[in-house]
């Protein structure tokens, strides 16, 4: 029998109406001071954030019950997965996390253990990730059954940010970590966000262009190919992971949350040589002119492509 | 007959769903491009905040049909509401707004027509207010009839920003504007989010605590009164609107969007000089110690308190 999680409560005393919404701010307000480091006491109109670099970014992404998660996964992951698909946003634009805001949407028979279990995936991986939740609200839907999570995003570039426009024929195309499968192995849940190779390839001026992988390589890498150019790929190339079906897996199953960036050639071995345990493939080019047959989603293949 | 302005599509060709996720993206990128000021484009994973001063605010709040809106109301309202009750977070803290990004959640019957106008009423006011909508997602929920939006706002203050923590024994408690009938009146869509007022406050250095009225003073004064001291209340100062019935509306009906602040009695008539139209109401004081009779909500009023 498959372990269930669910998020909703099977008797009114366990839900979050049962605490009504100032006990709920209690509850949460104390979840919180549980983690100092990893959060602010959300205790005014505004969080008020004390920095000092110039280059703000931002970035949200919702968390959906019954659309990213459901009740085979436990509220920690969920949680951690809130947190870490933004991160992974930080990290395609080479930057460092810095605070984070938290709107919740549900209905009322969410349960109190579940909620407190999902807050504990976001503030122990903000500590780990080095950012602060500074922030946020609790709204409520009627009817049974819903919950949703907002999760929004500040953070910081330095002297350089990367972008999705930038790349120049002649760069490599490379990703970095394995794709496909992501969904039937569960890594969805587990993925580590590549803030680290984002800084990188940033700070050292090592990617023209960069962003994350979210919907497989068919519907993202398009977003790279700048106009009067396309993509030339090696299939043989596309590093698999042990849960991916064939090359296809890479293209369309998605929820990798690896990075796909270009990189100068002059600049390749360099990369290779800092980028560490990672592991980083080229699978491609960038070629001057457009390529001459189509495909679906706009995207030229130079190799043969094959299962799908 | 009432006038319905409903979210939701009457035939499956007037919703979002229709046109797919890329198209609404592509939708929105549209409107977005019609209001250049109030916008950037949303084309990476993060949107890139350029600023230079230091202090930054952040808020969020969520929107949901059925709870904060229905039929009753135009989509440019709804929209508008979302924004203006962000503005009233900054304005209680004296800041100013500088970007804000946006996540719906929602079902696939959303009308087109109606989502226009919802994104119009936030651009619209987005350039009335001085600040940019930067970045934004969207995700759907299975089933029908679920509209929920929430706005994260950023902005910055200046020299000062007000906190609600911070007033003294002695201090006056003022108000601004007229409160009680909000939600009969019409006007928890039509506020005007006191930013000017909030900046005078902080910029002068006039408040020495301050927040926004959203639930009725009831419920928010308490958290202007600092441990040891208490509220004493004229009633008869309190400002009432015209939609308002009898003083327990300030109390009670909430959604008044005006700032709730305390001054040092010295600073008084220099507020009131420098505050132009808008009418300033000093309804009661700070006094040391703790009232004899305790009332619900732990708020000890001074004067006699009538019907709720």
């Amino acid at each position: 029998m498959k372990k269930v999680f669910s998020p909703f409560a099977a008797v009114p005393a366990d839900s979050v109406s049962d605490w009504r919404e100032s006990g709920l701010l209690r509850e949460i307000a104390r979840w919180m001071a549980a983690f100092p480091k990893a959060s602010a006491a959300i205790d005014d109109d505004c969080a008020l954030l004390e920095v000092s670099r110039e280059r703000r970014l931002v970035t949200v992404d919702s968390l959906i019950y019954g659309r990213h998660f459901d009740d085979a996964v436990e509220a920690y992951w969920a949680g951690r997965k809130l947190l870490a698909r933004n991160l992974s946003d930080i990290a395609a634009d080479g930057g460092q996390p810095s605070d984070a805001v938290l709107a919740l949407v549900m209905s009322g028979d969410v349960a109190k253990g579940w909620l407190k279990d999902f807050y504990r995936g976001i503030l122990e991986n903000c500590v780990r990730y080095g950012l602060r939740l500074v922030g946020g609200d609790v709204a409520s839907v009627a009817g049974t059954g819903f919950f949703s999570a907002t999760l929004t995003l500040t953070g910081f570039g330095g002297t350089r940010v990367l972008r999705r426009s930038g790349a120049r024929a002649g760069d490599f195309i490379c990703v970095s970590g394995t794709l496909g499968g992501s969904l039937k192995s569960g890594r969805h849940f587990r993925f580590e966000p590549r803030l680290a190779l984002g800084r990188l390839l940033a700070e050292e001026n090592l990617a023209t262009a960069c962003m994350d992988l979210t919907d497989g390589l068919a519907k993202d890498l398009p977003a790279l190919v700048p106009a009067g150019t396309h993509a030339e790929l090696d299939l043989a190339a596309i590093p698999l992971s042990a849960a991916a079906e064939g090359v296809g897996s890479a293209f369309s199953d998605g929820e990798d949350y690896e990075l796909l960036f270009t990189v100068a050639p002059e600049n390749f071995e360099r990369l290779l040589s800092r980028s560490g345990d990672l592991k980083i493939s080229k699978i491609g080019s960038i070629v001057a002119g457009t390529a001459s047959a189509g495909t679906p989603f706009g995207l030229p293949f130079g190799g043969g492509f094959e299962h799908f």
